[in-house]
């Protein structure tokens, strides 16, 4: 894992090359680990047509940047490879709750949403029904990831990973978020219910993905401080971000519909502070990013440093 | 905990009185445990209006089987109060995957049930997108349940308790089951994939509650195979008597729709094998279940013994 480690200062990280190798390991891995196959213990297979469902609505191709956040707040606590198969599995299962908030946030009920990074969603493949079931499935199985009976990871780390992604996940946590936002649909928000909208909604599991990283390994209290509040910054970002792109960008390159935001009557970002002033905003939640791994004390930080860049800057 | 234990073979065991001081422990517990307060660690608070419809869903005086299955394992593994909170906790938890289940199974893509317990289900009383939410949101929290970080559970049983919770509601579980139904629908089962089935729907959670409660005291090998027989038998037979009673009983005593699963064309075991066979087979399980307790080596049974029997000879 520490290949891209490299101790001259004056070399460039290339974001692209660190994370080409890690993206082929939590691919492999999830093609691997979503199986009709009995998890050990237990003798029932799943049925084939229920994994067909979260095969297809996890093995997508997405940016994968939850998985990225993870692995890369990982090797900057570890320093070395140590916990790695623990960083692997909680690598994958974020990027398991992440791919079934969109399943069911794309149900009829919720956004109706008939198109995903370029596919038709799950409901419009399936049936409404297997697209609930395959969400529900894919969050059970994202704690069946971090609990496995072989003996890699040791017991303590998989009771701190299920602590922190439940609770990234649940009711003071993403689930948290989305109700906020379906409530709010129709309503003038200020800027720190929409915030607070956002920390949960987004943020919550995008910082949830930096510690559960960090407790992959041993961190110290200021460092996870400093992590929290990176987690913190670019979980925002990453909505603000978000919210801009829905207006500049079409939908053939956000791979899903633009504009829809406006449309539903959501508050957002720019509908609040306008285009320039959120665009402002994100870069200043960068500097935000910046300055806490700074602040970390750690220093093989620079995969979170390019992350955040990316989150950023993406144009999608 | 022991309270119950009478030394005198002769006594008769009352489940009712065994069950009072449990039940009245377990309603507490989740009527504190789901709130709007954030978990230590977070600083967010959970929506209300999302807590709401969860505590909606789970604090509506359900029979509480699997909690009672939890701590009756846990007390005929324990002998003694070891580990009780590790059991009250899974006992909520085994709760609220269940609460979840009903939650996401009465919504109109899936069984379209207006009636549970006797109250408009959450879909009805809160709309569709709220009981979506408050579903995925009952899940998460389980497993917040199971990871307090207060030090009352030690690291190991957490995740012991993790793994058996997020195995019995997935894929290879409770979930895996309810898309095997889903599919069943208007087909033609044979008894073995009729088994299959609930072994997954309604079995696998039954057994899991069974095995965590164990797992929160340190079971020998030969009580947890016996007490993984129990709860496979008793898993069957609740089935069983589920499909015996949506033909016997009515709905103001099923406090929802009977004959609901003969209109929808859904396989039952009365449809495979008829009503006196099922009836046969039901009696058979619950010898079953008896043979395993006594294989079990446990003294501290006779709770288990008793919601064997419950379980068969319910009328609701």
């Amino acid at each position: 894992m520490m290949a891209a480690h490299n101790t001259s200062e004056a070399s460039v990280f290339q974001l692209e090359d660190w994370s080409r190798i890690r993206l082929e390991q939590v691919e492999r891995a999830l093609e691997q680990w979503i199986t009709t196959e009995p998890p050990v213990g237990t003798g029932h297979a799943a049925p084939a047509a229920l994994v067909e469902a979260m095969r297809y609505s996890v093995l997508d191709g997405g940016k994968r940047l939850r998985p990225l956040l993870v692995l890369a707040a990982h090797e900057a606590v570890a320093g070395s490879e140590l916990g790695a198969a623990a960083a692997l599995r909680a690598a994958c299962a974020v990027e398991l709750i992440h791919a079934y908030s969109l399943v069911h946030d794309d149900m009829p009920c919720m956004d109706n949403d008939v198109l995903r990074r370029g596919k038709p969603t799950v409901h419009v493949r399936f049936g409404e029904a297997s697209a609930l079931l395959a969400g529900d499935a894919l969050q059970a199985l994202a704690f069946e990831f971090l609990t496995p009976e072989d003996g890699s990871v040791d017991y303590p780390t998989q009771a701190r990973l299920c602590s922190l992604l439940s609770r990234a996940a649940g009711s003071g946590g993403m689930a948290g978020g989305q109700a906020i936002d379906l409530a709010s649909v129709g309503h003038t928000l200020t800027e720190s219910e929409l915030r607070e909208m956002h920390q949960l909604k987004t943020g919550a599991l995008l910082q949830g993905s930096v510690l559960m990283g960090a407790h992959c390994a041993q961190p110290q209290a200021q460092a996870l401080a400093a992590l929290r509040d990176y987690g913190a910054a670019i979980g925002l970002a990453f909505q603000v971000v978000d919210d801009i792109l829905d207006v500049t960008a079409d939908s053939s390159i956000l791979g899903k519909t633009a504009g829809k935001d406006a449309d539903n009557d959501k508050p957002t970002y720019v509908s609040l502070m306008g285009l320039a002033r959120s665009q402002a905003y994100a870069q200043e939640l960068l500097v935000q990013a910046h300055q806490a791994l700074y602040r970390s004390g750690l220093e093989n930080t620079r995969a979170l440093a390019a992350l955040a860049d990316m989150v950023v800057n993406r144009a999608s």
